[in-house]
């Protein structure tokens, strides 16, 4: 496999747009390439994300439009990849694969999301259908319902008091909408509490609405090259060191909420590719769709032994600055905001520019090494890239 | 790129089911893998084509739970891919690329869709979900809309009397009614004559009922693999000669609808990377949504010139013992029916068992070289895959 690399990336400012999904991803993709110092004419494939086009505008089979949007030509395909919140980290892991295989020279890759339409409760009813439909779904799932059990069986697996442990997760919203602030592009960017977040509306007992990330719109996307042609356009390409993606099934056959087995392979086969561990990473972007689910992902990628990290934020051990690794910076589907289909390529977005030194007033001191991880569904599939300058 | 080879194909009945999605490519994936001598363990990744799941069955993230149930292990990732009806041929695609590449030796690739649930009329509104849906869908277009729009651009371009182009229409319906006779997992066995198809009820003028294609419910899947391991595991693997793909966008930028520009993009990507020309087709199974759509593959596809291919059917070139080359020996997606997400697989399987010799009935004499076409949408997405013995 040919060395891969990133060159262009860019998002939507997340939060509640006007926009339509296309219109979104038209914003971003053509950021992205002319950031890229190339051409939509010069992009041999695009790799597109998108989760619930369907339910929200009517528009299935959005890729070929996106590609128009961007003005491809005919003959650079374009596919759409549906991985419920892991969509566009898992079409831009083929995207790498394929251009690492020298099938392609030169791509486009991202995703798009106009979460908000439909508004919150239809909206987590409707994502909803992202767990196991026939047996799940229609037992009441949905996903706070299975973070809040998550929750329920570490306290209980772990023995730590449900109410330490709620004020601990209060600890990563805090962090994440601190890191918030500092990112004009995040749904979120006031800084909050942790009496905040234990005074909010209870949601799925036992989390209230800060432990909850939103849903957001917004588009994102990256132009993928092979390292070589990379170089030639841009002073500071980001390199691909390793991929990896798990599946599991649904939650009957899934015995511990508390540890996310796609995750655990998923991590082994970037970690083995990239040949680095878990303590060299410098900066992480992780699926915190729920507080808790900060805490799985830290300990499932190995950053902590499992049953340890929940006082991470509480230690200052992951906020900017911080003592251990510093954990989404951006914000964090927590703060950044949740566009479904575009949360993959963002997470990316954020680590290319952290690896490149651009992230301002939130950027990680020397960072060389960054870790992508997005979760789709209730632990149904997980993506994992690793990135390095 | 490695030489890549397929091994057990299968597909369920097609028709109307009570089975879920799932349960349905179980079904057609578990026989898959049984065919190739090879076990659920074995499958290093899984690409999985489903369209509208979420609006069947309210299952969005359709492939974990289809790696779930074939028993893939939680390391060998699984993909969706929807390209609306060219979904599962994209899906192959991805495969067998990536198998080329040596990411995996062995992988499963296939789809599912459970389209009838919803009733005919209802689903034609809900599957013209994949036309672009600010401009088209809310201009009332639907897949017979197009196609009938198409009918008469082709009447008027070439100067084919209507009434002339409908009798030849009706001899494509004829021919892949015929075929799909000798077919047992087709959804329709039955022989029709022209003056059936001429008496059909109106659907959008000129197209009648017996000009389109059913909604049906099916799944299948093939097993794919490096071709020096699939000749260890099977006397007569298939092996993949060329593949292309193409996109285009809306109809407001596809100025003459009797000339897919992706399909002619992606045809020329298939040709070139198996070094063959259309001469050199002894069987296809190519995309007839709608009677008109079969003469335009033929178009497109180089098999004929344009403005050409309306009688082939008629002077009995196209059909099994036909004098030039055999197109849709399992009766098409007019005839064998049309699962939408499960359409280009079950094309797949078609072409590897009549290269096989496997057709029984409607085996086509000593063919060597299959083409399998597949469209996707109001023209959107073009896949094309070349198979040889």
């Amino acid at each position: 496999m040919r060395q891969v690399a990133i060159l262009g990336v860019a998002m939507t400012k997340f939060g509640v747009s006007e926009k339509t999904n296309l219109e979104m991803f038209a914003e971003a993709g053509l950021e992205a390439i002319a950031r890229s110092n190339l051409e939509p004419k010069d992009m041999e494939a695009l790799f597109f994300g998108n989760c619930l086009g369907d339910f929200e505008e009517g528009q299935l089979h959005m890729a070929p439009f996106a590609h128009a949007e961007l003005g491809l030509p005919v003959s650079s395909p374009a596919t759409r990849f549906e991985s419920a919140c892991a969509t566009a980290t898992v079409a831009t892991r083929h995207a790498a694969l394929l251009v690492g295989a020298g099938v392609y020279d030169v791509v486009i890759a991202g995703g798009t999301e106009r979460a908000t339409k439909m508004g919150t409760p239809l909206a987590t009813r409707t994502f909803a259908m992202a767990c196991q439909a026939q047996h799940e779904s229609a037992a009441g799932i949905t996903f706070p319902g299975v973070f809040a059990m998550a929750t329920h069986m570490y306290s209980h697996k772990y023995d730590i008091p449900l109410k330490n442990l709620k004020r601990h997760m209060a600890d990563v919203a805090v962090k994440n909408h601190y890191h918030g602030s500092m990112n004009p592009k995040a749904h979120f960017q006031k800084k909050i509490d942790a009496e905040t977040v234990l005074g909010g509306m209870m949601v799925a007992d036992p989390l209230q609405l800060f432990d909850c990330c939103p849903f957001s719109d917004g588009a994102s996307a990256l132009v993928i090259a092979e390292a070589g042609k990379a170089k030639d356009l841009m002073k500071n390409p980001i390199f691909f060191a390793g991929m990896g993606q798990g599946s599991n099934g649904p939650l009957y056959i899934q015995k511990d909420l508390t540890r996310i087995r796609a995750r655990e392979a998923s991590a082994l086969q970037a970690y083995k590719q990239a040949g680095v561990g878990p303590q060299d990473i410098d900066v992480i972007e992780l699926h915190d769709c729920f507080t808790i689910a900060e805490i799985l992902a830290l300990e499932g990628l190995g950053i902590y032994d499992f049953g340890t990290a929940y006082d991470a934020a509480t230690k200052g051990e992951t906020a900017l600055h911080g003592k251990k690794v510093i954990v989404n910076p951006s914000g964090g589907l927590k703060a950044k905001g949740h566009p479904i289909g575009a949360t993959g390529a963002a997470q990316i977005t954020e680590i290319v520019e952290q690896l490149r030194g651009e992230s301002g007033p939130r950027q990680v001191d020397g960072a060389r090494i960054g870790l992508v991880d997005t979760l789709g569904g209730d632990f149904g599939t997980i993506c994992n890239i690793i990135l390095r300058s």
